[in-house]
């Protein structure tokens, strides 16, 4: 049968290579030769997507999307949504996940990958639910991670649950390129028997086993595999288009794309490459097998380099890397991908920087053990809860629930302060209401794009 | 069944990567490590390895092959053996064949990979035969290729012979990355049906699908890959070692190697790939969905963007990129690799430069016509044979039956001009006697490694 492929160029590839800074008027001129290709579907948008956009490339994320769309014919465009967080940091009412969803099918998306960092799959009910309703199609997504508690039966079920929320696909996404061929086999072949919807996997080169787990999968009978056109892709990014197309060559599981297809394309990404390769931290380019021992996902190994940078104290690299897991299993073995990949590598930043662990956390950690996130995979143990937040009493409602309608209120706040000339810059600002004025008053300015090697960090590094 | 593996990093990766140029000082402290991983086999010596320490290391081989093997307790030592052109660019007599693999194998080595750029096996008689009187395990090579005359039978025939010529073991050479995963599984399979000695496969990364098709092919029974070390895989070189003992883990195909036994071993050589950077054309290090095309291995683009760049002439790039199929077509599509890599490459340079085609037609390229480099693949034209050399007649003859025996006489030239103080010495002075003299003489220069882009071009550049 065969493959389908989703090509994560605009997206996650340059998300996972140089930090998302991809200019909208650099890569318009090559939409229209990849909606030629043959793509099973183009991402293109998504959270890093809107935070780069707006933060550092004074671009208009909406815009960004209409633009992409306007010269997609055939090919539909597919954007990555954290569930109840949408393309922000904290989670919001349903109100706003409902407003978000419609104006983003509105706007062009075509297909939502939907997942949760937790694998709590109240978080993208809202979600799943608006974009069916808008006539989307929905990819209900498995966060992939390794711990004693996700076992292959642990991800077979998810993918059923996900099934039965009325998802038309399967995403199972391994952010961080642990997903070997051989759980990649097992878990692929067991969802086959369970589901009767299309299978996708999505991984990244990190350790180097991603293009071979893809194949592993195929076999197994997946449907879809996520990659990146190659001068984007290996190293923390996707398996390379090409390489993957031309490897499927000749099989039953062909996916019938010409390599001839790439002639202008690949040439295309390969200068874009070379213009933003000042931002292209090395560490990203090649793969590390010692992700397979510490299990950090692509986008964090760079992000955590920026924040050593950024401290000084690039020295403790190795120390932060034997602490993750620590704090991981403390916090009940969540999947390591936006937001908890920042929970988790912020901690563990901090118990090695500090000297001390746990002397300082952040607001969001203790967020996380009151239950807003969701929750864990395994419960935390009264010990550490009580270590983070103390006396408080950890919520096991749907953290939804508890947020009051937001939309209307903000929207007010907007069009007190003047900025709000459509219902597309309410949610920005929603989203970001410390950013989003600046911008949308037009104060914003474009990062001058530097040379020599300097990744700007904040919390804009996503993992996903 | 386990999956063995041989390391390249200290032949193939370095030769297709760095220009051979890794000094023996800058390895030795880590040969014993290596020795320590559980590979198979440690390749580390061969055609370019043996011409780049004389031309520009003014390091004795001989003595880098006693070197590292001297650190090697548990690992066999391989080298790469062009048949009856040894480590060569010509053929030689069959007392200097005897001569150079006796000495070899005293020298250390323990596997002899051994092949012919034509798969044309009388070549190859007289150095398999030497090593297995010496007692050296033979890897009998199938250089694979495509054509419209090679189809899996054809090769698995190949096979047939090497092991009716009583080799240990087969490698499927695929020096140009060409070998699809369809394509490795069909031949591996018909040749596991046909042969019973264990199955090698060699590859480059150059199109990207190496690591799929290294799994296609152990999953059609394939018992050993070709791997290098991450720093050094990849690109134009081998998948990256890590990459597929990780890929293979939790399979039935499982290397049993550790990961924890690489620790040490990438961050040495990833300082070493720094320290080298600057003879690293970035060319060689992402992938080509273009070589698929034009069925180019991966040491020929490296030397062809040389041979331009000297020329002036790099915007012929395409222009020779196309010409080269034609010019293989018209000399009887050989596999490209040591020395037709660069009589086929050569001449659709001069094609190209020149204006006209075969206006100027290099000696090996009359060699190649008069048959003195063995049976092509398919006859050449009586036209081309007359456009290349008139009327002469091509042999039919075994080529090394006309080459009389040369060591006696040539030994006596070293000891007039007293340059041979061991028969190491008379063996490198009938390899290389241009240049040889001088560096017998201690009157070589090692090259400086000089930063910047540049890669020395000569016919030093081997594709193997
Ligand atoms: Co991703
Ligand atoms: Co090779």
């Amino acid at each position: 049968m065969a493959v389908k492929i989703t090509e994560t160029a605009l997206r996650d590839a340059h998300q996972s290579l140089i930090a998302t800074r991809m200019r909208t008027r650099d890569i318009l001129d090559i939409v229209e030769q990849l909606d030629d290709v043959g793509y099973w579907s183009l991402e293109m948008w998504g959270g890093a997507t809107f935070d780069t956009s707006i933060r550092y490339l004074n671009e208009d994320p909406w815009q960004r999307l209409r633009d992409i769309k306007s010269r997609m014919k055939k090919t539909p465009a597919q954007m990555l949504l954290r569930g109840q967080n949408l393309v922000g940091y904290r989670h919001y009412s349903d109100d706003v996940v409902e407003k978000f969803v419609t104006k983003a099918h509105e706007n062009g998306i075509d297909i939502f990958r939907i997942f949760d960092a937790l694998n709590d799959f109240r978080n993208i009910e809202t979600s799943v639910r608006t974009a069916k309703k808008v006539g989307a199609h929905v990819q209900g997504t498995v966060s992939y991670t390794i711990s004693p508690v996700h076992t292959p039966e642990t991800f077979i079920k998810m993918a059923k649950q996900l099934e039965e929320m009325d998802c038309d696909s399967i995403c199972i996404k391994d952010m961080a390129g642990l997903l070997s061929p051989a759980a990649a086999s097992e878990i692929v072949s067991g969802m086959k028997k369970e589901v009767s919807i299309p299978i996708c996997v999505h991984s990244h080169c990190t350790s180097g086993m991603a293009p071979v787990m893809y194949y592993a999968a195929v076999e197994a009978g997946a449907d879809i595999i996520d990659t990146a056109i190659s001068p984007f892709g290996w190293g923390s990014s996707q398996p390379p288009t090409e390489a993957m197309v031309a490897s499927l060559m000749g099989t039953k599981y062909d996916t019938g794309i010409s390599l001839e297809k790439f002639n202008e394309i690949t040439p295309f990404f390969r200068n874009l490459k070379d213009k933003y390769n000042s931002i292209c931290d090395p560490i990203s380019e090649t793969i590390d097998a010692n992700v397979i021992l510490y299990q950090i996902p692509g986008g964090m190994l760079s992000n955590l380099v920026s924040q050593l940078k950024e401290q000084n104290a690039l020295d403790k690299y190795m120390d932060v890397l034997a602490e993750m897991p620590r704090v991981r299993e403390e916090l009940g073995y969540p999947p390591l991908v936006t937001p908890t990949s920042q929970i988790v590598g912020t901690q563990a930043v901090l118990n090695v920087i500090m000297g001390e662990r746990y002397k300082v956390i952040p607001k969001e950690v203790k967020d996380y053990a009151r239950g807003y996130y969701g929750k864990t995979p395994v419960p935390m143990s009264p010990e550490m809860i009580s270590l983070i937040i103390g006396d408080e009493q950890p919520i096991t409602v749907r953290p939804g629930d508890q947020i009051p309608p937001e939309y209307e209120k903000m929207k007010k706040e907007a069009e007190e302060m003047g900025i709000a000339k459509s219902e597309e810059d309410v949610l920005t600002y929603i989203l970001y209401p410390a950013i989003a004025p600046k911008f949308l008053k037009g104060e914003a300015e474009e990062e001058e794009l530097v040379c020599g090697c300097s990744i700007p960090s904040s919390g804009s590094v996503n993992t996903a």
